[in-house]
This record gives C-alpha cells, structure tokens and sequence, in this order.
C-alpha cells in the first residue's frame, strides 16, 4: 500500500534517491528506484536501485559486499523522491574508490577538483569490472 | 567551459541536484538543472533549477525571498547529478511550510508520516499561490 502515495509516473516510473549516511550526514550518491526496487529496498532493509543503464533491479554492494543498511527513509512534498539514511558496509559507496560518488568540487576557476583521497583499491574489490 | 564536464544528455538535458544545508548537513530538498540553469547558479551564486512542470528556469526563492545561497557545488562520478551545499535565506525550503521538503518519513506500518512542525506559514509568504 505505501507505493500508492509515491508518483513513479513523472519520470517513466522512476523516483530519485538521495543516499546519505546516517551517523556523518554526508550524502554518498543518487540513484533511481522503480517501484519493485522500492518495494525490494523496505522488505530487505537494504539499499536497491534500478539501474537506468543495465534496466534492471540493482542490489547495492551485490558483488562488492558494501551494502547499505536502511536507517530511515523519508520522503519530499512531491512524493516523487525519497531520501534514505543509510549505515555504509564498507569503506565507500563509489565504484571509483571514494567514500561518495560526490568527490570533486567547483573551483573558483570553474575546473571540478578530486579534493579527497580514495578509501579502497577499486580494482581490488570490483576486479576490474567497473 | 566547466559544462562541458557535466552530460545532461542522459535524462533529457537535466541533471540532478541535491540540496544540502552547508551549516547542519540536512538535505532540503531536490530539484533539476539544465545546462542554462547549472550556469545560472555558479555566475549569480543561487540555486537556480529548471522547472519541470512550467518548463522554465527557477530561481529558487524568487517569489518567497527564500534565496539558497551556494556554498560548495560537488559532482557525482558519472557527472549526472549535483550536490549544493547553501546557506538557505530564509525559515525553510519546501512550498508548504517546512524547512526542508523531506519531512515525511516511513512508519514500521508502512505509512508516510509528518515528523517535524511547520516553521512557517506558506500561505502568508505564497499567498495562496503554492
């Protein structure tokens, strides 16, 4: 019944979801959900999207073990997005290496700038795949 | 030059961005650029979206005097989504009255429920226009 009162229909039937964590506040990615990947991530408590490139369900941390573990999730004026607070299993939720797919920023220059360092060996834990 | 970086070719000219307050780390609300509206926003330093639904650029607080102020802009790994940190101008971002559009959360029963209060009254800065 919960899907009745989120709009998947605004953007061919996917919501956006904002990652953050739960304990730091930082945001660690986006990612779209169908409503089968929403209704996948509040039964198992965990984290899964629908990959708009594969176009099929994608359980976060499938083959890198980093899950994320669903703390909270809320839900904005428009119902068309969702933001879910999560415990990260593992050093980082971005397949380049990073604790979050948000690690380059705006210099005044207007260059985007890697202002942190990675937290794992990507090719160690993807092997090469991504 | 700094567009060039970004691919708003993948969901029809629009990337997402992410609004975070700069000072607590609450995310605020969610909303969608194009390549005018991304520029908008790094020359004049508000947010600006594209909106979807009147298919125009929307300087955010226009009608409110709700400016959100950039602090930091970040970039995802794929360069399709947007995380801004601002200083919000104002008691709160969504049209209806809260501090932040994500103000409904999922209960254990399966319901959206309203955990927070209103901070101020959207009728009174709307007028009846939200």
């Amino acid at each position: 019944m919960l899907d009745m009162n989120l709009d998947f229909q605004k953007s061919d039937g996917l919501i956006t979801a904002i990652i953050q964590d739960f304990a730091s506040g930082r945001v660690l990615m986006v990612g779209y959900m169908n409503e089968e990947a929403f209704r996948a991530t509040v039964k198992t408590g965990f984290v899964t999207f629908y990959s708009r490139s594969r176009q099929k369900l994608w359980l976060k941390g499938e083959s890198s073990g980093h899950r994320l573990v669903v703390k909270e999730i809320s839900t904005d004026c428009d119902a068309d997005a969702l933001l879910v607070k999560v415990d990260s299993l593992g050093p980082g939720v971005c397949h380049e290496g990073y604790e979050s797919c948000f690690f380059r920023r705006l210099e005044d220059d207007g260059q985007w700038k890697v202002t942190e360092e990675r937290t794992y060996d990507p090719n160690a834990v993807y092997g090469g795949k991504a």
